[in-house]
């Protein structure tokens, strides 16, 4: 489908409107152009809706559980509704918490720090380095272990993978499995549900990595069955500094603070032998020390209900039409590889990452930045492992920027990931597959990499 | 001085803009008032520069560290140049690191983190529990251990205290101090220079907790002579979530990630055992894993940009003029008593506590939001022993909210805190002076504590 026939399809929804929609930026062949976020899986634009509801409240800022003015409670009622919000939104159960957090890593790390003495996490190689990483790191100290899983190259070998791997573990103790819902390199959903039901047949836990997921795709915790959903703010279009941890109270209950000071402690006292004695809170203001973040909060919450109210399956259908263009473009260029895992008809969001043949990914996307407005991003996206693997790639090259041009036949040595979602209008789209042809057929008009660091035109 | 008075001085500038200086609040009796944010101890108001630089930069928003794209480079500048004003605000030295935290609370427990093995912890029972207990929660796993340090009732018993027990500390090892600049009970200022050269003098460090000091007072870091300094952003006008750990990067560069995730890590592959190998960065990046919180930062740095603009010295001036009004007509009650550590000559910032003879602290607080519109807080204040010990009360009575009557001549079990800043007009501080000789006076107009929660007129 063509984007105009998007335009015209009218059971296809418009844009939801975002800050900067209108944001000009110079090109260095003169002049000036609307600025074309398609980096929308690093940060997202804020919703205006979002922004207005931030707005309207900013005046009426208080401190959250701390004040006896008529503004505190205003500030604890939101940001207390603002759990139930968000709750809602991720359909989670009676008994599940919702912990605000700094970002999706900042959930993760805070889930490694309440595991369970011994609990031996199971993770795939291909996952964002904030899902790979903290288990080894936070763990180690509760006799815990990580055990990698290589990539799988199908949805099904990815649960044989894991439900072999779970059998097999000895001692057949306590056990998580964190799994990404949408990949934050190819776009590609991940059979959740059936991964989920693989954990619990064999005893263990899991957590959703739904960073990339939960902007593009209604999340159902229940129906989903996982243990815990993570997710981010500034990807969800609320870009004010916060995150989520969702899910079974108990785990979390029982663990230590994950910060320790006022507001997790509900009494502190010191004992005659000196010491202190410290009560924590049972609720999830127990890893939530310090004043919260009730702006940060807010926005998912206004976040959340702006997507329900759009409604968000035109929005999914939207985007879906999105993808089917951009996909359709870059097969029309021989010299471009899409970067994939599952194949080419695995269902998808809109992150697509790929190669051109013979360019240097970071001298691409500078040059879709500076001669076309296009802000996307180049370098292995904090996916090292998975990135390497689809690259074929040496696993001790660096890769990211500054990466030597490739040859053609050569190897590329990192990649151009293109994003886009709820506020991306078709032009941008239309003007990025434009670009990837021209820029292609005709080669940048621009040296971007001199030995002095200036920019000087080619031709 | 009187509130005219001080108006009436033309050394003494206007209070500074802030959000919500318009806002309109229902009174119990009828008809509606200014609200008057007397609560800036706990949640300041955002600063109108602070909101309109937030809102200039909103549209531009964009990936930091993460994208090609002209708007993320944009976003990576100005949150970079945000923590060098913000070093610059505090008189960094060159080496030091301005590490992004979510809050004071955050930043503590990220110092806690990274304490090289076998570190002693020195913290007066005085300090908020932000600076009281992220050390025995964290230190543990590396033979740190914590002592705590009795109340001292003046500035020079303070440094003796801690002079003695770095002195007498067995085995001589590493050691680090952590004190407060201003209490966030009763506003005084702790001797912090002398306690930096008494805790150098023994082969310690120090580390400042800021929350209360820098909203108030110019830091100094270098003059001060501290190895660190902690603040948040939602005390000092800037409530997006953001705070601040700045000073001596080697433990911070030497020590593990405090989250583990993409941003902190510079590489990450694969082992040929299966395991995995990370490269961390050694920048303040190292602690700031996950997507960073750029409106945050940036926010803080506004802040500091308006503060040094506005005449931080005349700031002072002013929020002094107006500690000294309402501490001579609270003196003017007979039954009210200011809690005090160091005296009446102590210097102090805008943060005043009190109980008033025979009021339970929480209904005097609901009575001046109820009847007067003006926003305080009662309970403990995150500080319980220190509290504690102003009361003179059993530490293992509960205290905070729900406590009982105090009777003529018995111990109140909690307090009423008054704060103010930049902000705040002097209309509010009279409004604040005269509304508790009323109460006290004439008593509540209603009662807030009936069986079945509702208000109900008492006179």
């Amino acid at each position: 489908m063509s984007v105009s026939a998007v335009a015209a399809d009218r059971s296809v929804c418009a844009p939801l409107p975002v800050l900067g929609r209108d944001v000009r930026v110079p090109l260095v062949t003169g002049g000036e152009v609307d600025y074309a976020a398609l980096d929308y899986a690093a940060s997202a634009p804020a919703l205006q809706r979002v922004w207005d509801d931030v707005a309207a409240y900013a005046p009426y800022y208080g401190s959250v559980h701390r004040g006896a003015g008529y503004l505190s409670q205003l500030s604890t009622d939101l940001f207390e509704n603002s759990r139930r919000t968000i709750a809602e939104f991720l359909g989670c159960r009676t008994d599940d918490q919702v912990v605000f957090t700094r970002s999706t890593t900042d959930s993760l790390n805070l889930l490694a720090a309440v595991l369970p003495q011994d609990t031996r996490v199971f993770v795939f190689e291909t996952e964002h380095h904030a899902s790979l990483l903290p288990w080894e790191q936070r763990g180690d100290a509760k006799g815990g272990a990580v055990t990698y899983l290589n990539a799988p190259r199908t949805p099904g070998e990815a649960v044989d993978t894991l439900e072999k791997a779970l059998a097999a573990r000895e001692p057949y103790g306590p056990a998580l499995v964190c799994v990404t819902g949408a990949s934050n390199v190819t776009g590609e959903l991940w059979p959740v549900r059936e991964l989920a039901a693989a954990a619990h047949a064999h005893g263990a836990r899991i957590v959703l990595d739904a960073a990339q997921l939960a902007p593009h795709h209604p999340v159902d915790i229940a129906e989903l069955d996982v243990d815990w959903v993570a997710f981010s703010g500034h990807k969800l279009y609320a870009p004010f500094g916060a995150g989520v941890l969702a899910g079974r109270a108990d785990w979390l209950q029982d663990a230590e603070p994950y910060l320790a000071g006022g507001g997790a402690s509900r009494k502190v006292s010191r004992r005659t032998d000196g010491g202190v004695d410290v009560e924590w809170h049972t609720t999830a203001a127990r890893h939530e020390a310090g004043s919260p973040n009730v702006i940060g909060a807010y926005s998912i919450a206004a976040a959340c209900r702006a997507l329900t109210e759009a409604g968000f399956d035109d929005l999914v259908a939207r985007e879906q039409a999105l993808i089917a263009r951009v996909r359709a473009g870059l097969a029309e260029v021989p010299e471009v590889n899409v970067l994939s895992l599952f194949g080419d008809d695995a269902p998808r969001v809109g992150v697509i990452s790929f190669v051109v043949e013979g360019w240097n990914s970071s001298h691409f996307a500078a040059a879709l930045s500076a001669e076309y407005g296009i802000g996307v991003r180049d370098g292995l996206f904090c996916a090292h492992p998975l990135v390497r693997t689809l690259l074929g790639s040496d696993p001790q090259t660096q890769g990211e920027c500054g990466a030597p041009e490739a040859a053609p036949g050569e190897k590329s040595l990192n990649a151009i990931r293109v994003s886009f979602g709820a506020g991306t209008p078709d032009e941008h789209v239309e003007r990025f597959v434009n670009a990837v042809k021209e820029l292609v057929a005709d080669g940048a008009r621009w040296n971007y990499r001199t030995e002095d660091g200036r920019c000087v035109p080619l031709r």
